[in-house]
């Protein structure tokens, strides 16, 4: 069951923080065990909680099709622009082609900005670089979430597009190096359990200050490992939990945290946040 | 939209063939793509079809509440037995012990048998060799399809589990070699398009014939490969359609198979009889 | 330093068993960290132990004109024939075309017989199916050792190249379908500790007698995979210690083995002889 | 056999370059195939034309004790320090434990300061976080060249060792990001074709012009690519002798890059050119 009261309280939270906006039904929004029912609740009630920023939400799915009807369906509710995963379960036919062909579709029948999204880490999928290129030019793709944490990899993709095609980082360890080489931005999940430390590092280096950036960033390197290739999503939930935020549960197959972990996770997120 | 006509032809030419039962929702059956109602619409129709044989379900899904929910209904509509997925979103965190809980849980609801099903090649996700001998003592739970092709492991399962255990390989260019290590059966893509040198494979082995075992295994290698990892579920609807079934088409993000395919997939079928 | 007394030690025990030669300078003979001298010296004292049995040598290096200049100095020591590791250094560029060019001209300048050696735990490089058969009419090209334990790849092995390419298994898990799918033999480190057990598999299976090869196969394979993937050379030189052999010391940067696993290899050995 | 007056031409060329020294026997230096006579004679000639600067020698062997020999060798040749490949052809017995014993053992018995080196592209060996740490005291180790390129990885080791442990970037496609995450400097093949360009983006970034150092890194990202991942050691010769250095033949089993590449590296060095 849907914890309503404690999303609502998160993005509450959230609101009082200089982020430029949320995501909703990410990886670690867990939106690969949701239900669609689920997922339009969600959508709504944040679109209610995040007025005057982006919402952005996630509906990539395997087929092509399903994608296009959520990504209609998450657009009646509001949202500002969506995240579509790329489709990797018949991986060995996810072509440069096919992935082509999927997005652009979906483009085609979105009546909202796209952004790409590629995570190797849960979809066992590279994203061949030529790929962002091939799509910059589409009236409705806006750009990419790029969490490989492959910086060569990003700087490739941003030296092939551009500047309209927005490149984003999806991997708290690498942001500030990203950032470097022109990503514009991220979306990152170590900002669920520590939004402080996550903008004061994108302030950082927009006014150019490198150094603090650079000390931002290996204050948060160990707390965004933790909860993400670490302890995945449980870890991220309890962090949540120790820094005051609504964690909460995870949902099965997925394990919850050992109690143990609690107070690792309270001494990276003060690390963090000491940087700050 | 679902052929149903065509589903039902080829069920019927299905029945006329030495097969033990049908697999309906696994992966080259496109159940990644397939929407629920989908789903449901054609295990009923299986069921009508495959009186007096098996009928294998696959219903495996990310969430382990979805998934206990789906087999449920294929339960209500006749299903003889369930193919559970690895859930594999989550890669990082599905550990031997998530994995056994999640199975676990099905089988626990399930009213009905459950086979592990295993296929890294979609999921991305190596089979932890201990979590079948894990499982095996469950009482619903029947045996796996092992579908990596690595001999070794499935070996290694089958030295594991105990005779009740049923260990089904997956991966047809090793089904002989398979056979020779304990598996006691296989679900196979090859069968869709050529299920008479399948069979023949499989009762030259029981009657101890490995010679012919042998030379049938040589034979259907290459059409094997061809409509698996060579060119995918699209390769084996284009075969199925050479051999007079009917195949169809394949729904995106998944690409057709290139006309210029056709000749080569002939080739591979004519070689594949020739040896029966 | 060399134990040569411990080494020939070593060959009139394996004199008195059922195999049909040795391999010197193997990967598990510790070829990798050996002097060039020091290889020098083994060979010729292997062949004088050796005698009337095949001696087979390790002889791939990185470099295609310093493996030539080791073959025939083996060569001139009287191997009977040379194993060819692929080169493997320089991955990205070890196309098919490279890795046919540098056999090729290994067996031009080789005075004895060549087999192709693949082994992709220590290269990191997979076989191309295809260069077995591109190498196969070379009149000095007689095999390959093909140690990946993938049966699908060694079954297309043979199904490209003539009866007179012989394709051995090198690994033991595997050795027994290995031998169904066409391999004619096995050079396998498990052998090394455990001769006996070794050669009655392949006895079994050149007799016919499937079911005894398959229960020899199960009792060998958790010893096997002991002393190669799990403990590596320092386990397979403990087993040998235990089995009344001279294992002996590994060379750095190799560890020895932890002297706990003593027991557990014991209890291997046993297993795998109580199965003759 | 070795073309010691082309060797020579370059060093006095890049002696009127801003470089801070000249690695010799490293990965593109074709340590693998060269025989230690060759690699002496090579030491040798640098040291004479390398007065003043650093002169890095690579020296790593599978062997412990046959590095520390070679080490020991370049030492009495006056080698500044050397660099040593973590070993890698028993990958499975890699444990950081075995790396750390091999490295500690190397410099316990070198004259001179030991840097370690990671190049997973070419061992097939990921570089274990710690090591570098509990490496970091021993007093004759230096610091260490990782090439893996992942950013974040190299972050973690900075973050791990003392300011005295020099981390070195061997990737020039994000050598800028590597200086920024805190590596101190860079060994790259990008500059045996285009020092000038890699001393730029160095200085760039030294002096505090990011928006300069990222415009030279995104002008050498395809040069590096090409004379690295894309045609390895003859792609990075060819491109030399476009540059008017002297690259040469490559050493078998590599194979010479195709005369066609020449135009294209051609373009790639005027564009990383233009850029300083």
């Amino acid at each position: 069951m849907l914890d309503l009261q404690s999303f609502e309280t998160n993005l509450d939270r959230y609101a009082a923080e200089d982020l430029a906006g949320c995501l909703v039904l990410g990886s670690n929004g867990e939106a690969a065990v949701l239900e669609e029912a689920e997922k339009l609740v969600l959508v709504g009630a944040a679109r209610r909680l995040t007025a005057g920023r982006t919402l952005l939400v996630g509906t990539g799915l395997e087929s092509t099709q399903a994608t296009i009807a959520l990504t209609r369906k998450v657009a009646d509710l509001g949202a500002d622009a969506v995240l579509v995963l790329t489709p990797h379960y018949y991986k060995a036919q996810m072509t440069l082609d096919a992935l082509r062909c999927h997005f652009a579709a979906v483009a085609d029948a979105a009546p909202l900005p796209v952004l790409l999204y590629s995570v190797p880490a849960f979809t066992g999928l590279p994203f061949p670089a030529p790929l962002a290129a091939a799509l910059a030019g589409h009236p409705r793709i806006a750009g990419m979430k790029e969490s490989s944490g492959d910086i060569a990899l990003l700087g490739r993709i941003v030296a092939q597009v551009p500047a309209s095609f927005r490149v984003l980082c999806g991997s708290a360890p690498v942001i500030y190096p990203a950032l470097c080489v022109g990503a514009v931005g991220g979306v990152l999940a170590a900002a669920c359990c520590a939004p402080g430390p996550v903008a004061a590092l994108y302030r950082a280096f927009a006014s150019g200050d490198h150094e603090r950036a650079r000390r931002l960033q290996a204050a948060l390197t160990p707390l965004s490992t933790a909860v993400t290739s670490a302890h995945g999503v449980a870890g991220l939930k309890l962090a949540m939990d120790v820094a005051g935020l609504k964690g909460g549960h995870v949902r099965a197959p997925l394990r919850p945290a050992p109690a143990s972990l609690r107070e690792e996770l309270a001494g990276l997120l003060r690390e963090a946040q000491a940087a700050v």
